[in-house]
């Protein structure tokens, strides 16, 4: 049977996380277990796309888990060996063909480039794909 | 002040899409305005990451929005006119940098590598990149 044509794209990060989580041995596994502030340090050439988002938002931020296998495809889940391996993508493992990190925050302050944020368990350094708002109601859009 | 280093990385697609929807011009914008049914069919080399998966699950769809403009940095959303320019990151528009769709869609049937999906507004041939859970409360994980 076909396989649909493997093109690849190319992400380029427009930014990293600054965060006091040094590797992953120390971050929990989601924003919610008790996952610090961080800082959100965006490249210069995308200070446009920025216009708009306040402090108190929440917003979705969008990661490359750099320290990811991609190789893997199943995993017990939250590595917990008495729970039954399951396929990566019904998992939230960092293990899985394009690791990336989903992180629900709020923001907590903006200084140009610098966005402080909650709840962030992604480790110092992780490279940043994207913003995105968190959708409202039909209503509100 | 030094930039990030720009490593970039590479995200290799999973599957495609396949849906009635042909052009974005036919799409909704979210969703959950009108979308349809759409088939993720999945690349034989991923199969077993779909493990777990079952009918009635709600699940993330990350996709490439490959007909995306990456350059644009601030645009109208919802493309009215009427309201103001918003920094591409504080809005849905598929023009953003790295043009990552995420779709919340409901699995209505599995059979091996087509999966059977409601509401999802990508393009027929949209790359699939990603399927994560959506996260139940902390107690449930």
């Amino acid at each position: 049977m076909a396989e649909y044509p493997a093109n690849d794209f190319t992400i380029r990060p427009i930014g990293r996380v600054e965060s006091p989580l040094a590797s992953t041995a120390d971050a929990p596994r989601q924003g919610d277990e008790g996952a610090p502030e961080a800082y959100l340090i965006l490249n210069s050439d995308v200070l446009a796309g920025l216009e708009g988002i306040a402090v108190g938002d929440v917003i979705i931020v969008l990661t490359w888990l750099h320290q990811a296998d991609r190789s893997i495809l199943r995993v017990h889940p939250r590595d917990d060996l008495s729970r039954s391996e399951q396929g990566v993508f019904n998992t939230r493992s960092s293990s899985r063909p394009n690791p990336i990190g989903l992180h629900r925050v709020r923001v907590l302050g903006i200084d140009g480039l610098r966005v402080r944020v909650s709840d962030l368990e992604a480790i110092d350094g992780t490279p940043i794909v994207d913003l995105k708002p968190v959708l409202g109601s039909i209503e509100e859009r």
